[in-house]
């Protein structure tokens, strides 16, 4: 599918068997919104929906909610919905606390099964480009437990990297920076060869692209809720691992949501018998309900084909969008660090500029045109399947064009960077 | 103060300069609720509060409000509020993740500066009543780092046991199944002349009894946000830690939104200089805002007196509340665990039966009194001045005489306990 024109995208748009996912959203108006991959979209139930947690099951109810209302239940449900879009069977994945803290979880639990199976085993191997979060919770798990984190500089090092002295594989699917979306199945074969487990942070991929982490055979998982799940700022995160691991699997966050038995009061810790041990505190009951609305904006799409056609539409919005910066802004010094390749593109484009990225991104959010700045010199714009249209692709360029053309950027106003971005 | 009759106890609310207080609160029809110790009740604020979050700050400013509705700085400001609450200078407190996470952070913190200090310490001495999402962070952190968790059987055997083996003092100060209260101030000197560090669990604290934290020289602290700081349910915690410890304190959930720089993306961890340190992931936004109005219910009390005026009332309704079941319900096989001394005593009554227990609460709660059942055998009233008022107890206690007098609670329908509560 090649769009040439902007009349072509409307047409697209009138034809699209999604283009109706797009009215489960708020949308304001003039918006063309590329930072799903930052915060999701409003969907319109969640005021609704949070309103009746609030007032009805709170205000009313009170305690007797987490009964009746079957909140205690909410991180299995929903974490169940997640399921269904990574390719998790029913009952592995529950939602909880951040991705942060449930890549601690899992980076704890795979470190000490490799402690007990393959002591030999001492490097968690990573890249050096993955998000922080990851590699600081690496680098503090790797510090306590006398082991050491390596990370290598390009996705072609890592296959390299892979040998029998790595205990765990530790990696982002979608990169955060550059949109490169690594091979899941293949890289988790790879370290099963050399005896490694892997780990897989799936905040740029669960609703962005399909995962398969049963069909992969993979060992653990985590993902944010709050990105292309449209759950809100701060969203609840979620936490997979795979069946044959949650026997012998311990996790140090032993709160007592994660007992077998929480209202037993016991002194001493039993964890529960399936994903639930990965449970810390008390779910956060707000977060859980307008996330659930999240989640199911997604899963709106299944009978039109589901991830997949969501993942085919993402395709041709991010090759529309390529294709239309290389026609209209190929003289402005911008170049595209986004894989070409369908096979290792996430639902993202970046451009980087060497001294103007920050301020083009200011100056097209004055445009109405969002997108994201990330240090030291990206422009990376988000494409979320579920709501975007070809025309507001089409029309992103064109105020990308104004904006480069018009030196608008250069403006004073722009250039001053906010405290927190 | 003693109240002889339902006629005083409408006369005292009459004359209570705290009774306006109540009216902050959505409060069901019928209902006397003495559960606010599990979930304080509703304030009417919060829905509007939400809505506006979740319609304008998310669904129309989207990522923009991060900077615009200053979501980033929400820890420090809801932080900052809970402080004055409890003893904390400004800039000591952030609001992040469950209790049992912060617990993690600050024991680990603690742990890790007593091994540099003073290594022959190795114990972490607490209770065995605790509470058990305590313990079971103690027994995590005592296991990864060879440590030991030695608990007290009484609140007497605590000071026989503190010596020069012990790193930490780790306690609730008001026990969650007794009410019974410690002695902060006292504790932690006794604590510090041993060389030991304090931690303490303010779940049932803050908001109900005065906390000076500052003023105890304690060492660190975290607290619950959904309690008597009606914050709803499964809202963020609370963490404090004295200054004095801040430069040194190092912990392992060392998250992007803890680093000095989080919007560098720095490959290597930074942690941030003040108690921000103690943030990990992105902030639980809805939740932020809900505990937000919580919290401004009980500062709402400054000008009749703060906390200091709540704790008076407080006792004045446990009195009355121990002194009404003395008086009727002294035939029925009830013992009361609180103590009667007021240094000694939190914001809750706690009565014991040896097989009733449970059914007699699901009795009360038919008839509209809310406490809580406790494992084994333990009846709960929490009392939260800021909302309840003196008829309140003198009618729970009359409905609980006729739950007794009636042998009404025998009935099979409460004999069934429901799979969580």
């Amino acid at each position: 599918m090649e769009l040439n024109s902007r009349q072509a995208c409307l047409d697209a748009d009138a034809d699209d068997p999604l283009a109706g996912l797009r009215t489960q959203f708020e949308i304001p108006e003039g918006l063309i919104y590329l930072d799903g991959n930052s915060l999701g979209m409003l969907p319109k139930g969640v005021s609704a929906r949070v309103d009746d947690v609030i007032r009805r099951q709170w205000g009313q109810d009170l305690i007797r909610s987490w009964n009746r209302a079957g909140w205690m239940q909410w991180p299995h449900e929903v974490g169940n919905k997640i399921g269904r879009l990574i390719g998790a069977g029913p009952d592995e994945v529950v939602v909880a606390d951040s991705t942060s803290i449930n890549l601690y979880k899992v980076l704890s639990a795979a470190l000490m099964l490799a402690r007990q199976q393959r002591p030999h085993q001492r490097i968690i191997l990573s890249e050096r480009s993955n998000f922080p979060t990851d590699l600081y919770i690496a680098q503090s798990l790797a510090q306590s437990l006398g082991m050491q984190v390596q990370c290598a500089d390009t996705p072609e090092a890592l296959e390299a990297a892979l040998n029998d002295q790595v205990a765990v594989l530790m990696l982002t699917h979608v990169n955060y920076r550059t949109g490169h979306m690594h091979n899941l199945p293949a890289l988790t074969a790879a370290a099963h060869r050399v005896g490694a487990l892997t780990l897989w942070d799936l905040a740029h991929s669960a609703g962005a692209v399909p995962v398969d982490l049963r069909a992969a055979n993979a060992d653990f998982a985590v993902g944010c809720g709050y990105k292309y799940l449209n759950g809100g700022p701060g969203a609840p995160a979620f936490v997979w691992v795979h069946p044959r691991h949650i026997p012998h699997a311990q996790q140090p966050l032993s709160g007592w949501i994660g007992h077998a038995q929480p209202f037993e009061f016991d002194p001493q810790y039993r964890a529960a018998a399936g994903i639930g041990r990965f449970l810390c505190g008390t779910p956060a009951i707000l977060s859980l309900a307008a996330l659930d609305i999240g989640v199911d904006t997604l899963l709106a799409a299944q009978p039109m084909g589901g991830m997949a056609a969501l993942r085919e539409k993402s395709l041709h919005l991010t090759d529309l969008f390529m294709q239309q910066v290389t026609r209209r802004c190929a003289e402005f010094g911008l170049a595209c660090i986004t894989p070409t390749s369908h096979a290792q593109r996430g639902s993202q484009v970046c451009l980087t500029h060497p001294e103007g990225a920050y301020a083009m991104v200011q100056a097209l959010i004055e445009r109405g045109v969002i997108g994201d700045f990330r240090a030291p010199n990206v422009l990376r714009f988000g494409f979320t399947p579920v709501n975007l249209r070809y025309v507001d692709v089409w029309d992103a360029v064109e105020h990308l064009y104004a904006v480069l053309q018009s030196k608008q950027w250069q403006q004073d106003r722009f250039q001053q960077r906010a405290q927190v971005t």
